[in-house]
């Protein structure tokens, strides 16, 4: 709610609050921020919120805005405004609504200039992975496409360097070269990982090195280890 | 279930295993740790099955086990017996279970030798957790503490330097300079992040360099991260 109201992404119809939130400051900075964007907030029951919310637990606030348009391929290969490469996360078949959300909080943390998620056999942007994305998809361009390998190759055309992260390669995500240059990280789904054609797309293979017993880390946590790795190497 | 069989870690009565289950090298490895270990395996429906199970979708297996006991904190402050120095996970006041476990999951992963849990104000290891743990908590020794800094103190007296991951910090995570020593890294809740006591009986305080615009990385993220930045960097 904050980061739609602060990033100024879509217009915004009417803001929601129930009766029910008084934590004083989270009212105040709402209020304020609607304010300023010219947005009307209305006073309702809790009931009434609860009803209208398409999230389960809905925290008192609500917004009625327009759909987040999505990105095209095409404006996630180019150099920023401000001269800076791409850096991409693309994410194959991810299902839990609770690790997509992560993996784009993780990625606007980490610098991502976009996202690229497959429109089939994966989780999509709902009110639940969007709650748990904290604001991350009011600033991060996503783009959804037919298929990961032909993207994949899309951005091998335009120089960007596709990194997939699978926990059976030999090379480690900590000795990764080419950070910064163009390069888009590339993670799979929760249990199987990367597709094989996927796989095979990927102009680099690498691992999160794991000292333990377990079978291998959440997708969440591997890719917040490796975005975090290629976004410190990042002029 | 693979992991607190392959863990031989406590006694399990039996295996129940569902109708329901028809990957076959699901229920061949269930079987063959099971009769390795020589504990039963009974065939139930899968009504049958979820009347028994304690988490809310159990994936058709379940067993009786001996509840794990918990490590003393004094378990934890010595070196492993192949001379490794402690590497401990502190979690102040995290109360959401599936972060909770994907601390535990990610700690274990990490090579971290035991986890230190507040009794209070914080989730305890419900089943809800251990699932998200991924089989964890049959490996890692885990103390539940009355106070986190009281803890704290007694980590410090033994020597181990206790690193509070706090996103106000100045210093980066990535500038660490004593992760080759015996370490504890110390996170806090969801949202306000350590406690004001907890923060002051930290050695250090450090956090992981954000370049986006939203206020602060999941907990279970940034615990990753800081996880393996420690890991990489020990002998």
């Amino acid at each position: 709610m904050r980061e739609l109201l602060a990033a100024r992404r879509r217009p915004v119809r009417d803001v929601w609050l129930s009766d029910g939130v008084t934590d004083a400051a989270i009212v105040g900075e709402i209020v304020n921020l609607a304010e300023r964007a010219g947005v009307p907030v209305r006073r309702v029951s809790r009931a009434r919120l609860d009803a209208e919310a398409r999230t389960e637990s809905a925290q008192g606030v609500l917004a009625h805005a327009r759909e987040l348009g999505e990105a095209a391929l095409d404006d996630l290969l180019h150099d920023a405004p401000d001269g800076r490469p791409p850096f991409l996360l693309v994410i194959d078949g991810v299902t839990d609504p609770h690790n997509l959300g992560a993996l784009l909080r993780t990625a606007e943390l980490a610098g991502a200039s976009g996202v690229v998620l497959a429109r089939h056999r994966a989780a999509h942007v709902t009110p639940t992975v969007a709650k748990a994305a904290a604001g991350a998809i009011e600033y991060l361009p996503i783009a959804v496409v037919p298929g990961i390998p032909a993207a994949l190759s899309q951005l091998g055309d335009h120089g960007i360097w596709t990194v997939g992260l699978d926990a059976g390669a030999d090379a480690s995500v900590f000795d990764l070269d080419l950070a910064d240059q163009p390069v888009a990280l590339v993670v799979g789904a929760e249990g199987p990982g990367l597709s094989r054609l996927t796989r095979a797309r990927c102009d680099v293979l690498v691992a999160v090195p794991q000292r333990g017993r377990l079978a291998s880390l959440n997708v969440a946590a591997a890719g917040a280890i490796a975005a975090f790795e290629i976004a410190r190497r990042r002029p």
